[in-house]
């Protein structure tokens, strides 16, 4: 079947055979990404949604480019195997590496978190002074500032590699003195040049905002890839007519490309989600 | 070329075509094995070592038994093409779950750093009370139990995971509180069992030697893989005539599966290694 990304589609066609029947397919290098899953479930309840974390091979963030565009094919590959409608690449690293590449092999819309984080920056700031945090790849991308110049922004951008954040909350240490410790010796140099704003760029991070927050204090507002990521999406499906029945009520399948169910149970804790059974999904030729 | 485990080698066949004439391969899911390498290099300086880390899927301690078994066929058998003499498994997670299969599979001697370690514990303890620090996978896997107790010793074993060590070693952070702080609390409640010997478990762990040293105090010792390991198979290459000719000067090389150095220096520099030009194997069919 050709994942069209045409909105065109006769009437009475049929809801098996029509791409807004599809799932909304979500992606991410592990867990992380399951923010934006809850994201999206509590704006588009009536959404199916294929969500595929690559646990056999998290996580990216320290990884090169070819390596990350590599594995973010595969991954999507997958997700078209599920009959995606949409593909929301939910890891800041692969949409800061890999998205461009994604559309241009396929034929269906991609929507990654980079963008949606950026608007919310460039809307939220007051002074012009915007922080960001992320894996050592996605700040080495420069991503974040591509895309609020892209916005035609005069904000000024203040980027920090978080590499130690990641383990910190795989480990469940949401509230904790080290990670306080940890969080000001990557955002105390951040708060020193004044940002008002603070964008979390990693799908991770909003399981740490309380913390983060606690840190920053109140003068610094915290941008969410996840929520801003669900919006674009929200407005993507409406565009393209792509959007499931209202009264439709949606569910959540999680699938995982190696068996380790230990940070999906705190993440699904954390995040109040519904997960039932997971399913698993190949990444390599076996030995 | 068959890779055969037999020492017999008819005199004069020429070094090209004699079995001690490969490299040792040496093999860990990233760069923490390169502790192994370099202790081979010091006893071993003749052998000619040939090292592969997987950094495209780095690290393999919070993975599935499967999946680690899966990933380590693989690098062993780019190590056999590579003409390796005996495979070193230079990491402890792999050597905890995969060393069987890679016996069974692959016909020539492979060498974990789980035995060599947990004989150098019960040689060491003198009140049989042996502490173990490790990833999840290591310790999960209880192999160094079942080492000690394949050993005939009455030591008891107290075991405990570690997961946020390898990224604070990957940042190297060895000489920080916050590093200090994370392994007061792993090992304080080692050290209220009154251990007296503390394994190193993870072959990351020596680049954390003085820090583990300041915490546990003086009346623990502890044993190191990479040393151990080197001296397991010093032993193999003696008892199966594949050690290389003393008048050969070796060297090391290299190889990873992700374009990714910046651990590779942190390395090379802690160890005082000689690392030239790194060269890349592929893992993976490309996208």
């Amino acid at each position: 079947m050709n994942q069209s990304e045409s909105p065109v589609w006769p009437e009475g066609a049929g809801e098996t055979a029509s791409p807004a029947s599809g799932p909304i397919g979500v992606f991410d290098s592990g867990i992380g990404g399951l923010t934006v899953a809850a994201a999206l479930r509590e704006l588009l309840p009536a959404e199916q949604i294929f969500y595929i974390g690559d646990t056999a091979r998290v996580p990216y963030g320290g990884k090169s480019r070819r390596t990350i565009e590599r594995y973010s094919v595969e991954i999507a590959g997958l997700l078209l195997a599920e009959q995606a409608k949409l593909i929301v690449v939910a890891c800041n690293t692969a949409s800061a590496l890999a998205v461009p590449r994604l559309k241009q092999l396929f034929n269906l819309p991609v929507q990654g978190v980079i963008d949606p984080g950026a608007s919310a920056a460039v809307r939220s700031t007051r002074n012009g002074r915007i922080g960001v945090i992320g894996t050592r790849a996605t700040i080495a991308s420069r991503a974040y500032e591509q895309a609020i110049h892209d916005l035609s922004s005069p904000a000024q951008v203040f980027a920090e590699p978080c590499p130690l954040l990641v383990p910190l909350i795989e480990e469940g240490l949401f509230d904790d003195p080290i990670t306080d410790q940890i969080l000001h010796r990557y955002l105390d140099p951040l708060l020193g040049e004044g940002i008002d704003t603070l964008v979390l760029g990693c799908t991770h991070y909003p399981l740490l905002r309380a913390a983060i927050a606690r840190v920053a204090g109140e003068g610094v507002t915290l941008v969410d890839s996840a929520q801003n990521c669900a919006l674009a999406v929200d407005e993507i499906l409406k565009n393209r007519s792509l959007a499931a029945p209202p009264r439709q009520l949606g569910n959540l399948q999680v699938a995982l490309t190696d068996a380790t169910e230990g940070f999906l149970r705190v993440a699904e804790e954390a995040l109040e989600l519904e997960i039932g059974d997971v399913l698993l999904r190949a990444v390599q030729t076996p030995a």
